[in-house]
């Protein structure tokens, strides 16, 4: 049993055997590394059923690196991007491409509903010179699910290059359909340790072999080549954090993505349940919401940041530590059913909420 | 004892202690891990015994990724760079400002010889519209150290902002004088595991809160003032790295980088006397070898590619891993002395060379 458990949209609690991954020193350069890395890669194009139309990327540092690193390569300077933004995440899109000067416009959707399919037809079918279309799968602002499906095939009827951040989704919620940039990290779904990040491209954008990067670390196309010409990293890859990639993968395959959204889905009931019954809400109607985190709200429980500060102290003094950050615009905070979370501590952080709030525990066993 | 041994410029061999540090799953926006975070910058600046004048600025990734946030935030749109180039790692810097589109100059320079700095003087006093001055400490294609003291003289004579990429030899090599930037990664002296690089910073550049880069992750302005007024990372640390970082400074401190010094010069000896016994030279004047890597050659035993990827693959048989490239240009392989290397594995080093040259091993003994 682990002394602490994180209920965090990630990085989370790994498990035993792949933390014991990150014991062995490798070479960067060597074949077996190299056998690694090409694994990883061969793993994310099972996993997504994409082996045949896409490839993998991977890309040292957080997920937003993979994301820059996307957009700086595949978005050029006569392109233009539609970002639809409903959480923190959309906004980070946007962000991204305003540092790096590129051609883009946002349409902003509440943060509490999916993003207006109709209204991004309606800005799409006015403005032909719109060539890229981005979005987030799942906002971990709050748990909720975009409409995938809908946007992408706004994408292809309109003739766009689709990119979705598929961060906090990947590898727990199916994703079948064709997107011509994924992007993602090991450090979610895929129960890895945080360091590399991907992104799973088209082939076709891929073999059209032109970049607009003007960054040499975030040139995914020359990333991309390299992996396939000389099976390595162009820089120094964080060789221990992609061994463990390497066997979270595995053991994502042996587990299976229903099975696994299974498993996120009990966690997730099981605290819905509970802090409900403690007096808790939630904003995203039930079937927009996600199995990856929890966005839960009490003006009278916690109203600020400060009230949430205390709370989130209460249970980190217990070891269980949630999101860290109290999200001011929607009043609510996190909590993720990602990783490694046993019903133990499920019980433990109801306890704690109940004694923290001086709520009798007895209205949990009811 | 461990099971194989890198000989390598990084990543490296690790110590038992900083590879536990990687057992622990520390939440990125806890308390707990921004503890870890302010003490490995706060580490970084003792040990550089920059406190006072500096600030470290940590950044996910490679050391080049770290290189380049440097340059994409200060140096600006007016600004002009000679780069001095005597290596992979000079030439690397060039094609990092060449990517972004800055400007810069380069000198070329012989590499099997440190930076001409009568010719780097020259080149500045020509012209005026030199603002930043680059190089390499210690060049780690030949295992070469350049002259700082002299180069950073110029630079300061001059009025130039002095950028110092010292990848592979920061904890390893004493640093006493003034650079404006200075640029590393954990996994060469300080015996970190990849995945986090750093800058450390003059407060002079800092204080200016100005900011070039046109990159939302590469901008190290933001990554400085978020880690200032925040203590957390803009987006999601490698926490177990920067955990094992954080032991590895720990243990850099308790060593100090003089007995570090001698660790790795005695490797550097015990490798030399035996590679010299069995017919390799090395191509750097001894005054100007670093204890952090050889370069060996012999025109006889490994004249090209294939003869050294025989060579390789025998060492790696017997859990032996030295660089794994050919340096065409010098006709030269690389043996690292840096990491956890034990005499045990030195010798056996020798004697698997010796057997796969055909070499009588007694040739060793004497």
């Amino acid at each position: 049993m682990q002394e602490t458990c994180l209920f965090t949209p990630g990085p989370l609690s790994l498990s035993s055997d792949v933390k014991d991954a990150m014991r062995v020193d490798l070479g960067s350069r060597d074949e077996t590394f190299k056998q690694v890395t090409q694994r990883v890669r061969d793993r994310l194009l099972h996993i997504s059923g994409t082996d045949k139309s896409h490839s993998a990327v991977l890309m040292q540092g957080s997920g937003t690196f993979a994301l820059e690193a996307a957009l700086a390569t595949f978005l050029g300077a006569t392109d233009k991007a539609l970002v639809c933004i409903n959480g923190l995440y959309g906004e980070r899109i946007a962000r991204i491409l305003e540092k790096s000067g590129k051609n883009f416009e946002t349409l902003l959707c509440s943060a509490a509903l999916p993003i207006d399919v109709a209204a991004v037809e309606r800005i799409i079918c006015r403005d032909k010179q719109f060539t890229h279309l981005c979005f987030v799968h799942c906002e971990t602002t709050t748990g909720l699910i975009n409409p995938v499906k809908s946007l992408l095939e706004i994408g292809r009827r309109n003739g766009l290059v689709t990119v979705v951040d598929a961060m906090s989704s990947f590898g727990g919620l199916r994703l079948d359909d064709d997107i011509d940039i994924l992007v993602s990290s090991g450090n979610k779904c895929i129960e890895a340790p945080a360091g590399v990040a991907f992104a799973i491209v088209s082939n076709r954008l891929l073999a059209s072999g032109k970049s607009s990067a003007r960054s040499f670390c975030f040139d995914m196309m020359d990333q991309w080549q390299h992996f396939e010409q000389h099976r390595e990293w162009r820089t120094t890859p964080p060789t221990h954090i992609v061994q463990a990639f390497d066997k979270a993968l595995e053991r994502l395959i042996e587990e299976g993505i229903p099975a696994r959204n299974a498993r996120y889905s009990r966690v997730q009931e099981k605290l819905l349940r509970g802090m409900r019954a403690l007096g808790f809400k939630t904003i995203i109607p039930q079937e927009h919401q996600s199995p990856i985190c929890l966005a839960f709200c009490s003006i009278e429980l916690v109203p600020d940041e400060a009230a949430f500060a205390a709370y989130y102290g209460a249970l980190a003094q217990q070891g269980i530590y949630i999101y860290a950050k109290f999200h001011e615009p929607t009043t609510t905070f996190r909590i993720g059913c990602i990783g490694q979370i046993q019903d133990f501590w499920i019980d433990k952080l109801l306890a704690v909420t109940a004694a923290h709030f001086r709520i009798s525990p007895s209205i949990l066993a009811a």
